[in-house]
């Protein structure tokens, strides 16, 4: 079978031994990892599998991780990642929704036999798959082992991309840019919400001519109208009247690596109070862009949007970004750093963000948004699409 | 605003009663949930939301749930569902993803607020946004309580659908057919993998010229060629030989509602084993569906299917399906019952059902199913695709 691998074995080993080196910096024996992003950034690992019990164990006394999932996914474990056999276990299909069985209880087995019985052992107890049952099943079929929230602890270590990771979110950004096009191609009166919808999607999957995209984290934010100032409400069948605001968040996605952006696109003449509001976002966006650089921390970007706004009476409730890179859904961003005063984390180059600069205020919301990689002398814009409040 | 309901209040009031009669049966005072499917379906809230912290609280002393979300998302709960604006609350974003906040905390004095400090208290243990830490938090804020599992409690409520629920699963039905007709009629030898999978997520929002679609709770499943064995496999940018085949497993979106269905095109002359293997699976598939009516179990169904196999000396590992309705991302299906032998649910009329009649061999996998409605007489289908091995 031909494997499906986007980096060198070289990479997957490099961030193996990072993170073993966080594991005995923090004396943790055993990770048992349940986020899917991390499943793939360690092994490669990549199919929509994540719904059943799945984890990958990272032992220091074992040389590579160990896939743990469900038995009629064990072909894509064997596709997707550098793993060898013996590095790959799946639990039967009895396993799955079972009133009396547990996979977290195969998955203790696993542990016992690289010799974890007694160790301690590091999980993520934020994970959006590590529920609070996972957590219950395993304490109790390793009574005694030691549990300790690693939550994020990878996450952390994704945070800088390396230079096959940027190259990745380059093509993530240009499809990206792809479906904003698209969109703003199709938006126009009497188009219902679902059709610029199907455009957007259309166009994520088909990507562009040299390559394609595949399924994102989360579906576009398609926010019309009086809706605008819902940021994660769903589309409906209306058509487009002829004087309206469309504000999209859309996520362009490549080998699970994301790149997102958001425009408002006035159809019909905007108000001169949308325009206005319009100027104040964007110089904000710029002004925080080109505070960017290593050294500076994720507060001092965000304090400088937050001045510029207050200049013109103007202030943003949320953050105003936050790490991305690899993922799954229903993950928006990275779990770790967000662009926001009190955030002290440190710019480094090859870190990736979303600045979401999204204002939703009363009756109207406007998003001009930007995401970029840090590099040495400041940054690089991840997507093209022009910087504006575009007007059909 | 304009509220955007897709059923009548009268049904949320019923559904909402049949859940507090289950809690009292169970000696549950409040009910905590995480599913947002079960948000969705006691109060109507429908947002890509849940990504953060969200639960709605059911209080036997409290007539209506209470929304507990993300500030951002607060215009989202008043604009999708029937509650009262009290019962609506909100956490400021410095919340999100702290290090030193928990959304929980903020939840448990809600908790505390409708006399819970000391009640015993359901959560849904194994819920996908019910994380281990979440569970912590809200443990370690509400010291007095008694918690107790209460997964799948709503689930199972669920289980059995209303007509105006059935509605909308034919009507996610009608966009599941036309999502595989354009998908049949856009697989060609050259084509590239992603054009395919854009044509099918194109008339996935497109819908039907009456109504459009949403996204899905799970991407569509394109496996092909030698990956046609692996179920969940992520599709690429190949173009399709001459020769080869394509399994499709497809998932239309009505207002969260959602219909699956399954069909094997070959492309180019199948081999005669493989037109032997796709007679073998549509003869189970078929005996299968003729033994569904109201009375019969699970597990029957399941065995019609498999000694329909066995007596062509084939074995299908994993279960030949789970129930199906509302759902949002991760979640294919409702996590209640499974078509396996050994599962001894009773069918009952309103229910509804993916037959997942997949076949994953060695070398080859075949998938035709049925999505269908348990009816007084027997089982209506969901979708109107004939039921074949389709060759282009």
């Amino acid at each position: 079978m031909k494997k499906e691998l986007h980096f060198e074995r070289a990479e997957f080993l490099a961030r193996l031994e990072a993170v073993k080196k966080e594991m005995a910096k923090r004396g943790i024996d055993i990770l048992l990892l349940s986020e899917p992003a991390n499943h793939n950034y360690l092994t490669g690992f990549d199919a929509y599998s994540f719904y059943t019990p799945q984890m990958v164990l990272v032992a220091l006394t074992h040389d590579e991780p160990i896939w743990m999932g469900r038995l009629m996914d064990r072909v894509s474990a064997t596709m997707t990642t550098y793993l060898a056999d013996e590095n790959i276990r799946a639990y039967p299909d009895k396993y799955v929704q079972s009133k009396v069985l547990s996979p977290y209880n195969f998955m203790a087995e696993v542990v016992k036999e690289v010799g974890g019985e007694k160790a301690r052992i590091g999980v993520e107890m934020g994970g959006y798959y590590y529920s609070a049952r996972a957590h219950a099943d395993l304490v109790r079929a390793l009574p005694l082992a030691e549990f300790v929230d690693a939550d994020v602890l990878v996450n952390w270590i994704r945070i800088v991309k390396s230079p096959a990771e940027i190259a990745l979110m380059r093509q993530a950004g240009r499809i990206t840019d792809a479906m904003m096009q698209r969109a703003i191609d199709t938006i126009e009166p009497g188009v219902r919400e679902c059709d610029i919808a199907a455009a957007v999607y259309h166009q994520s999957m088909a990507g562009t001519p040299e390559f394609g995209g595949t399924y994102a984290c989360a579906p576009p934010c398609l926010c019309i109208g009086e809706r605008a100032i819902a940021p994660h409400a769903a589309w409906t069948d209306e058509r487009l009247p002829a004087s309206t605001t469309v504000n999209l968040e859309l996520f362009g996605n490549r080998h699970r690596y994301q790149v997102q952006l958001s425009r408002s696109i006035a159809v019909g003449k905007p108000s001169s109070a949308y325009l206005n509001l319009s100027d104040v976002v964007l110089e904000g966006l710029n002004a925080g862009l080109e505070s960017v650089r290593p050294g500076r921390t994720c507060s001092e970007v965000a304090g400088v949007f937050r001045q510029t706004l207050a200049r013109h009476g103007f202030e943003k409730e949320a953050r105003i970004g936050y790490s991305i890179g690899v993922g799954f859904p229903p993950a928006i961003g990275e779990r770790t750093a967000s662009l926001r005063e009190g955030d002290e984390t440190v710019l480094r180059t090859g870190m990736c963000f979303h600045m979401m600069t999204g204002l939703w205020l009363d009756k109207t919301g406007i998003t001009i948004t930007q995401s970029f990689v840090v590099t040495e002398s400041g940054h690089e814009s991840l997507t093209s699409m022009p910087r504006k409040l575009f007007v059909k």
